[in-house]
C-alpha cells in the first residue's frame, strides 16, 4: 500500500490485481485510498475493434507526457474471462511506454468483483490515482451496456471512430452519441473519413441542445502518423473547462460515486440472498418454526442479522 | 390479542385484517402466537371458478363441525385487489355457518403484505390457529403461480374438477397433478363425469411412484346435495394418516416454514433494495465519496445498516 502510493509499479499491479479479484482486503485498500482520490481527471475511450484504440492511446499518452502529466490505463475487456490473463497483452501495448516511470498500463477484467466492472473500473481508477497519477485514461472496446456503463464513469468520454465502417449509423444505433463528449475520426487519410465525419456532425446537429449545454466535438486524427494528437487534447481540455465552469464535473462526479455505492449495495445484497437460498441457517430456522419455538418474523430477522 | 385467543370472532378478524395490511405490529403478533401453533390440520382447496368450490367446502366444514372439529376457512383471492373487501363475500359464504362460534370464515388479499400471499396465508393460518381451530381450510382459485404456491403450504390439498370444463387437460397442463392429494370429482351426476373421472384415473395411473409414495385419490360428489362429502373426509384422513406415518408431515411442515421465512428475509431485502433507490441516503453518500471524505465501500456498508 504505501509501496504503491510511492509509485512503485508492482505494488500497483498488485493492488488492481486484488480490486479485479475482488479481494476481502478490498474495503481496507479502499478505505485507505479515499483520502488521496477524487482529483484525477478520467477520460473515456471507446470504439469498436479496428478503429485504431491501442494507437491513439499510445500517441495520447505521450502527448499528455510531453505536458507533464502522470498518466494511467485502464484496458477493460469486459468479455475477457481471464483475471489477470492481461499480462501480454501490458507488454506488448507498454512497449512504448515501458522505460516511462510516469506512466501505468494495466488491462482489467471484472471477473469475481462484487458489483462486476461498474464497481471494479472506479476502484483501479482510485488505485491509479493513489499512484500519482493525474490523469487516468479508461479504454473499453465496442458500444456494449458493460461499455456504457465505464464510460458514464469518465469526465469526459472519447468516441474513435474510423471510415468506412459502418460505424457512424452504428454509434446512432447504439445511442453512442448520448455518451460521446469528443468524436475522433481516425484513420482520416483513407476514403469515406470526410463522409464518416459529415455524418457523425449531421447528427450532432439534428440533437436538441439546452443553453449552455455541451455540443459534442468532432476531431479528425491519424493517429498511426501523430496527426491530430494536439486537437483531441484541445477538445478534451475544451470539455474539461466547460464541466468546471458548469459544475458538470461535480455532479458527473456525485452520480458516478452513487453508482458505485449503490453496485456495491446490490452486490452485497444479491451475495446476502443467495446465502439464505443456499446455506443450513434456512432449514434450521425452518424447523424451529414449525416446532412453535419461533415465529417467521423473528426467525427472517436472525437470519439477515446473521447474514449482515 | 388475548380477545382473539379466547375466540371472539372480531377480535380473530382484526388479526386477519392486520396480517393482510402487513402492519408494523405483524412480528409481535406472530411471536405471541407462534407457542399456539403447529398443531391444526391445514387443508389446501383449489379449482377452477364455477366447480362448486364455495358449496363443497359449505358442505365440508358441516361434515368437520359434525366430528367435533373447530374449523377455519380462509378464502384466498390473489387478483382481489381488495383489502378487506371480501366482507359482502364472507356475509354470503357465511349463511349456513354464522350462527356457529365454532367455525370462522374469512376471505383475504395480499395487497400489501411483505412477501405476498406465500407469508400473509401461513401468518393468518396461525391466527386461526391461535383462536382454537383445529383444522384450517384454505380455498385458492384457479391454478395459477400464486394458488400453487398457497396449495404448497397445505397438508393436504385438495383439487376440484367438473365435468366437460375441459379441467383434466388444462389439469395436467398446469402442472396441478403434483400438487394434488385427493381430486374431487364435483357435480359427478351431470353427463361426462365419468369420462373425467377416468381421465384422471388414467393421468394417475401413468405417474411413476416409488414405493410407499402417496397415490392420489379421486371422489366423486354432488356437494350441491351433500354427496360423496364422506368420502371426501375419508380421503383426507387416509391422506393425514399417511402423512404421519411417513415423516412426511414435519417434512411438508419444515418446508412451508422454510418458505415462509424466505418470503419474509426477502421481502426485506426487496424493501432495502427500493430503499437505497429511492432514498436521499444513496446521494448523501455519493457526495462524500466524491469529495474523498469516505470509501465506496464503508458508505455501501452505513447504507445497508441504516436500513437493516
Amino acid at each position: 500500500m504505501a509501496a504503491a502510493r510511492e509509485g512503485d509499479p508492482r505494488a500497483v499491479a498488485r493492488l488492481i490485481t486484488l480490486v479485479e479479484s475482488g479481494d476481502e482486503l478490498l474495503p481496507d485498500v479502499a478505505a485507505a485510498l479515499a483520502p488521496h482520490t477524487g482529483k484525477a481527471q478520467v477520460i473515456g475511450l471507446t470504439g469498436s475493434p479496428g478503429v485504431g484504440k491501442s494507437t491513439t492511446t499510445n500517441e495520447f499518452v505521450r502527448a499528455l507526457r510531453a505536458e507533464g502529466h502522470r498518466v494511467g490505463v485502464l484496458a477493460v475487456d469486459p468479455s475477457s474471462p481471464f483475471t489477470g490473463g492481461a499480462i501480454l497483452g501490458d507488454r506488448v501495448r507498454m512497449q512504448d511506454h515501458a522505460t516511462d516511470p510516469g506512466v501505468y498500463i494495466r488491462s482489467m477484467s471484472s471477473r469475481g468483483h462484487l458489483g462486476g466492472l461498474a464497481a471494479a473500473t472506479p476502484q483501479a481508477v482510485r488505485v491509479l490515482e493513489g499512484a500519482g497519477c493525474d490523469i487516468v485514461l479508461v479504454e473499453t472496446v465496442g458500444v456494449g451496456q458493460a461499455e456504457v456503463e465505464v464510460a458514464s464513469l469518465a469526465d469526459t468520454t472519447l468516441v474513435l471512430l474510423a471510415p468506412g465502417m459502418g460505424d457512424a449509423i452504428q454509434a446512432v444505433k447504439a445511442g453512442i452519441l448520448e455518451i460521446a463528449d469528443v468524436f475522433v475520426v481516425n484513420k482520416a487519410d483513407r476514403d469515406g473519413a470526410d463522409a464518416t465525419y459529415h455524418d457523425i456532425q449531421g447528427m450532432i446537429g439534428l440533437g436538441e441542445r439546452a443553453p449552455g449545454e455541451w455540443r459534442p466535438q468532432v476531431v479528425r486524427a491519424v493517429a498511426s502518423r501523430g496527426q491530430g494528437i494536439d486537437d483531441i487534447l484541445t477538445a478534451v481540455q475544451k470539455h474539461r473547462a466547460w464541466l468546471v465552469e458548469h459544475g458538470e464535473l461535480r455532479r458527473r462526479r456525485e452520480k458516478r460515486a452513487a453508482a458505485e455505492v449503490e453496485a456495491i449495495a446490490l452486490g452485497t445484497l444479491r451475495e446476502r440472498l443467495g446465502s439464505i437460498r443456499s446455506g443450513t441457517a434456512l432449514r434450521d430456522a425452518a424447523v424451529k418454526v414449525a416446532a412453535g419455538e419461533t415465529d417467521p418474523y423473528a426467525a427472517a430477522a436472525s437470519l439477515l442479522a446473521s447474514l449482515a
